[in-house]
């Protein structure tokens, strides 16, 4: 499967601050960059460092007065689709050193809040069919709906709206997860067929040995996604943090299938 | 049905502080104070003001290294018990001034973030039966448990958990009946057959032209509890508000039913 | 002092929704209304009651599809500008019964959070001396910028950004004040000169028996206000609540000082 | 300079659970473990995983009826302490990859709040001198006391309430430098002379090219902290992470200077 990215951003910069860029989709086992460019319109110098666990690289920039960057690629994606449900659980007690911070809440998965919650719900269940089920949970508590989310929505104002966007949908589940000791991330990715188009959130669940990609809102399959970065929430896989304030120009996300 | 009360509170200053105390049954129509007597050991004058909305009384005391408060009383309640089922739902625009801020959000019941929730999952209820669905949901959703809360759990965080005592059911209940348009405000009350034995907080309903109590957690019956205060949330009903710093060093509520 | 009012509503209503209005100017001692209109386009019965304290009104409306609301008034303004520091320290036993939910936390005023703050900063403080302190206080620690701010911000966000509105000023104000131990409300006013031209929120502290509008912004002056609402936080005298979704489709306010 | 340190934990399981220990002495260029000791009385096996960022490592054992952990060690401290005032800034586009996590809002620091305050105030500092200055500044504010804080206190709450213990203290110089560009993480250490007697936490800054330890409460010097764990808050470094509910028994820490 090979998708053909698209990204435009141009905002605006009241006083000059320091941007870190995260949009470049990452050169992976699984996913393959055939072509990719990215531009950035400035007088600053730009640098790149690597991301998060090693994922993808993370991009500085100086917003002076106006940044726009542009990104194309075209990706090729050769990541099995899975059956959660056949997969075992893995004590605690054995997983790897680099899973733990994902058992642990961060500032928008306040998995601590949830844990006798999700004890109590779903009871019995371990491992792929424990992951499936709270990602049948989140899919069926949450509609998808921005009306009630701004950047600083948490788990916990997510699942009493009932309510949210994509990454709304990623941080509940992560939290979830976590809860039920199951390592959990979030991460960013470009996906066909989204709707709105636009930067994609979703989980990154830690079973049987290895991560697993989950879209709670059901909009994508871990076979068509290209994966850009991951983190604990938001605060790590946001395609943009700014050091300051910035205003929204244009911003456009086109993501297609290419055809074989 | 008449009731015992018996109160012991003492508690211990690091610094000389105010102290709001609320504990005395309040004088009402349904409940008729047969004997009364609070006893403030303190060497400062004490000052009763009327409570919020003119129900029961609060009582300034000065917590000075310590402070020790006895209230002792036997309390005739006259309190029918009704089936919320059948009362019939009283539009918005019919509600009495004074029950419109107990429709808007408060410090401990964050109504506005359960609104979109509250509708999708209640959709063609109203009234009593509305009122009824709402409180089972609660008990349905709560474990009587307090391990995860605190003095300034709100109810968000309750709802999250899945578990709370007295206050938490009360504090979750009203958000979700504001966040439905039925004015909401919390009750403090004593209570027979409170366990663990304590001030007891429940909800209470505008429904049909009058306030009506329901206890979330099942415990108590409205013929059966003594009302002490009411108010938006915990916030006005505590039964010790201190403008400092208070260490509990001993503190017995004992409410008891008296045979006929 | 006369002020001419004039204010536009224009809101769009994805589903059908209550709407609790409050922009009409009060008729209060200090303050005349010579003339005033409400004018709101709605196929649906509208209906007002008393506002919070009896000052003021609200009105409930239908929105559906959209909403247009015009308000036009002139208002004589009596109210004297007096000397803060001057009054006299109130002890918190000679409260009047009323003003003691406005010495509790509210949603957006978590004075609880701050009374060790206060205590240490501002001691030796009492009555409007200490009124001022704070209020230079919370004058001097914030800029005007609404960059940090939106609905749900409280004034413990507000204190730690160092930035806000209006709205955010009033808060913190109010917070502080009650971790001081005095009474101290939220208002809803029309002011010439606020900039940008907007429906503006003020605090009124308890001081020597009364309330007294302060503006923490300096904007304003409490000779040239006219109050609309009060009450504990932007909860109870927002201008406008939504038990449901509201789009702004166009909002003006002007307000103007009239030549005698 | 050499450290003894002895710590018991002693912890009751109303329901058996899964518990992440960090109370070892890290292994460190500037910290050499002469002799340890963890004694961990369970049926469970136990097992160890490497700690966050590969510093010291985290224990898992099971929590079941009673848990009892016994630590003894001797830690020779080689770390000199450095005068930070003369360390010069590193622009945030120089900074490794593994410290921009630290930049970063999490679950305790919001740093994203205190930008604007930080910028404001501290406008001009930079490197060094602007870390100092953050440490002055929240030594300054705050007061050593634990009466408005526990577990799950942040970094805003304790800016409002004006005091907290060693993790508020870190806590908020943390979300301070990071709202200043300088990452910054949390650092659990065994420090003699902390009152009271306990766990200890303080920051740790990026200047130079190199972690730096600071304890914005001034109890422990950077040359006699025996480094535990680090991370980006108190959920990363917390000694003991339940997942579950644990009551406290008995804990006590003893550090002590060993005289050469």
């Amino acid at each position: 499967m090979r998708l053909s990215i698209q990204v435009l951003l141009d905002y605006g910069f009241p006083e000059p601050a320091d941007v870190l860029l995260q949009i470049e989709a990452a050169a992976l086992p699984a996913q393959r960059l055939e072509t990719q460019a990215l531009v950035i319109e400035s007088d600053h110098p730009i640098r790149a460092v690597a991301g998060e666990e090693g994922v993808g690289q993370r991009c500085w920039a100086r917003g002076k007065g106006r940044l726009v960057a542009r990104y194309e690629a075209v990706v090729a994606i050769e990541r099995a689709a899975l059956d959660l449900a056949m997969l075992p659980a893995t004590p605690v007690t054995s997983l790897p050193a680099a899973t733990i911070p994902y058992l642990l809440p961060s500032r928008y998965c306040e998995s601590d809040r949830f844990e006798h919650l999700v004890r109590r719900r779903f009871e019995g269940l371990s491992g792929g069919a424990l992951a499936l089920a709270l990602t049948d949970f989140v899919r069926g508590h949450l509609r998808y709906d921005g009306a009630d989310t701004d950047a600083r929505t948490t788990a916990m104002e997510t699942f009493a709206s009932g309510r949210g966007v994509c990454r709304d949908y990623a941080h509940l589940l992560v939290a979830l997860a976590r809860a039920a000791e199951i390592p959990a991330r979030c991460v960013a990715v470009y996906a066909p067929g989204v709707d709105p188009p636009d930067f994609h959130a979703v989980a990154e669940l830690w079973l049987d040995g290895s991560w697993h990609l989950v879209d709670a809102t059901g909009m994508a399959r871990a076979d068509e996604m290209a994966v850009v970065t991951v983190g604990r929430d938001a605060t790590d896989i946001a395609f943009m943090t700014v050091f300051g304030t910035a205003n929204l120009w244009t911003q456009t996300v086109r993501v297609e299938r290419i055809a074989d």
